[in-house]
């Protein structure tokens, strides 16, 4: 950082603190340390982000909006307000949502609105009476748009910044179809990107459920999600995406002109990728105990130079670094000359703590063999290497350092699921911060009794059965003991 | 567009509409005709922004940010709601703002919050409290930041897409000094920011005045507002930076430890870019009776491919339109091949009246010869170029295409300014759409009275004094008679 964050107290960026152990410290103490976010503002949930954060959500909004557009979605922008009679035409939704939403009903001195807004808890229904007037006919089909946003929550659940808060950041997109085989394949789509960016991009393994039926977005069909895993054991809800079916459509009237000249209901999906709430996972899963490791695709600085000089060494120290600089800029890489007065040592500490991928230091012996030391935050190891041909070198580095990142927290996921055949066997298992399978009577709306009795024996939740593994219950539910109809995973949550 | 956009109506894109003669018409049907906005939501003043302005405001705000960051800006986002107890710490800034607050007062069913909370409508009194606690000593200063965000004001004034609206798309920019100097020095850089990113990138031709201080951003010291001409004649103000001194410091306690350990308070900056509102005014100023002409640099297609074939040739000219596409796109270029299921002639409207610079158009004869029609949409005019070296020569033409838009709206601005010695002048000289100076007592508050008599005599404006030339008052007030003080501009305005 270029201001504001000058070196006044060197015990500030000694970082340490057991992920494993502790992990609430540890998030809270690295928000906090590493200034992501700043709790202070005064308002439950909300919360300002700072440049170390926000540079990285910014980078994570064009990977994700780089595939989405890729995949034919274009962007638009809705307002952040709906109007109550809006968000009450589809029943289930609003019965699911109105207990979170924010109201506005008055403006200035005190004057009334004739109708109450809400702040948007999500933009179905702002964005679903625009598409009943856009959508005529079949040509008009598919319709792919997305927008990238806040969406506010009054949640009861406790708040903490990323993880969960009353406004957060995300993009949603919402498709219509001619066919609900159409509105499906976008599903499946959906969860490719999902594998695609939050696994592939940055690093963050997943699991995709199908929630249950009494899980599920209010208003659709079916909702399929991916949970990752944290570092205390509970899961994580990451992107979710929505088959609506036709239930939308009737409420909002969203019909179009088909090729026999029939007007028909179209279908619709929606997929809510929380930029926010992933940041909070990333960080989560990629840091240790010295502080963050950010993937090299998504640090602000890919690159941090420490110039290492006593006295009259000065000026040749850093001629050479900003030579590095400039050589590493022009490849197009983020980097930042740290000619603060401060000690290296405790820039060293600074940048670990920060996450920076790769610091290239620099002394008087480096300028001497033309060279430089090259220091990796994921081994923690220095290696010397030739000036010549460093941002090749660099780019290397990136990448493979990208890989052990996303290696180590897949490993995580290796024998992360154990079978439990009784509510005391699945509690061990939770207890040891795995996920239990079990047998369940079933996924409809029946089940919930079965599910709630899960919870309060065990605090696990039951998550969904698999969609990418086929697995056929054969067994007794766990709980009622009746014919099993699905396997489920029972985890603790977030 | 790939989808939903189907050439259904072929009427509907032959535009054409005097922007000079009609320019509320003009405005309101290239909102609709270009699918930039859709004013049907239903609530005064907010409006879903479409993918074809949504794209565009994209591309500006990544020009914006990165000149911001490149002069040492930061990004950082607040929350989007601010505590009523914050917003009254200033009083001039909070008798400025609040008649234009919209009020959340309560969430879920009718539970009460315990403090309302405010849209933000501008961001200081969620900041400053922030930033009182972030900056300590003078080495945490310069604290430069922005945000790019929505924000919210119940304008009482009749509301247009872009131009005027009650939730906008906008940076602000707020940064901390430790002398009124460099605060100075800030507002200075802005206004050379405002340059080069809405005149040098954009081609958005603008004068730039210090407001009068009853017309001065509500709690600051000075204003100083780029206006543009509007093709009506009218001025719109785009962005304002303001001074601020240290009247936010001191009702926010934003003070530093100076290098002679003393506390002192520090000084401040703040500057508000409105992107959708300077979107609104680029169309305006650049469109033509024809439609969009959007700045190459700006245009989310800079190139559209456009076959033309009958019967069995459509395999050999569709071949040789995709090998044109990758040839451009590869060149980096925004490039649409349309193979849509519509007429040339169809297509050429429908692109002209989207905007885009450069058509290139394939037929038989083209495949043949290796060559394409490029077709310029500033000049309306086509010439005929080689495969070989076609993405270099696009660019070139892209390059020429921007010079071209920036001179004609520049040429506007010749011979503009007609100097006025009577109210009746004055009137004469507004009613052919220029801007009149004139000779003006007193820019300090008690100037008001015959600012008013300005506006109500000749509906003008009391837009400032220039500060880039300069002016000394010699004569008499054009109102009062007194001895002038200042040479005022006068306009009529949005």
């Amino acid at each position: 950082m270029t201001n504001g964050e000058a070196a006044q107290n060197e015990k500030e960026v000694i970082f340490h603190i057991s992920k494993k152990d502790n992990f609430p410290d540890w998030f809270g103490e690295i928000c906090r340390v590493a200034e992501l976010a700043d709790i202070r503002y005064g308002v439950k949930g909300f919360t300002p982000f700072l440049p170390w954060s926000v540079m990285t959500m910014e980078l994570m909004f064009d990977i994700l909006e780089g595939v989405l557009q890729r995949k034919g979605h274009l962007p638009m922008l809705f307002p952040t307000v709906i109007p109550e009679s809006n968000l009450s035409r589809e029943s289930h939704h609003v019965q699911g949502f109105t207990p979170q939403v924010f109201w506005i009903s008055e403006f200035g001195d005190g004057e009334k609105l004739d109708e109450r807004l809400a702040l948007r808890p999500t933009s179905e229904t702002a964005i679903y009476p625009m598409y009943s007037l856009w959508i005529r006919s079949w040509r008009d089909l598919p319709l792919k748009r997305y927008q990238r946003c806040t969406v506010f929550r009054s949640e009861v659940k406790s708040t903490r910044p990323f993880l969960r808060g009353r406004e957060f950041l995300w993009i949603e997109s919402h498709n219509v179809f001619a066919t609900h085989e159409e509105a499906k394949a976008q599903v499946k789509e959906d969860l490719e990107t999902t594998k695609e960016v939050v696994t592939d991009a940055f690093g963050v393994p997943t699991m995709v459920f199908r929630r249950t039926q009494w899980d599920k977005f209010p208003g659709g069909i079916n909702t399929y999600a991916a949970d990752t895993l944290m570092p205390d054991g509970k899961v994580l809800q990451l992107p979710s995406t929505h088959d609506l079916g036709d239930n939308f459509a009737r409420a909002f009237d969203i019909k179009y002109i088909n090729e026999s000249n029939e007007t028909v209901y179209a279908f619709q999906t929606c997929y809510g990728p929380a930029i926010s709430r992933i940041y909070g996972a990333l960080i989560s899963v990629h840091g240790d105990d010295n502080g963050l490791r950010l993937p090299f695709k998504l640090a602000p600085y890919q690159v941090v130079i420490v110039p290492i000089f006593k006295g009259k060494s000065a000026d040749d120290v850093i001629g050479y670094c900003q030579k590095v600089e400039k050589a590493l800029r022009h490849a197009g890489l983020r980097v930042y000359l740290d000619s603060r007065d401060a000690t290296p040592g405790w820039k060293y500490n600074y940048w670990e703590m920060k996450g920076v991928p790769v610091r290239v230091e620099v002394g008087q012996r480096e300028v001497k063999q033309e060279k430089v030391v090259i220091f990796r935050r994921d081994l923690m190891k220095r290696e010397i290497v030739a000036l010549t041909g460093l941002a090749g070198k660099v780019q290397t580095v990136g990448r493979d350092y990208d890989s052990v990142l996303r290696a180590e927290a897949e490993s995580r996921f290796e024998n992360l699921v154990v079978d439990a055949a009784t509510l005391g066997a699945l509690e061990g298992v939770l207890d040891k911060g795995k996920i239990g399978r079990v047998q369940f009577c079933t996924t409809e709306a029946d089940g919930l009794i079965c599910a709630e009795e899960i919870k309060n024996k065990t605090g696990g939740e039951v998550r969904g059965t698999r969609i990418d593994v086929e697995e056929s219950a054969t067994g007794a539910c766990i709980v009622c003991g009746k014919a099993a109809k699905a396997v489920v995973y029972v985890a603790r949550s977030y």
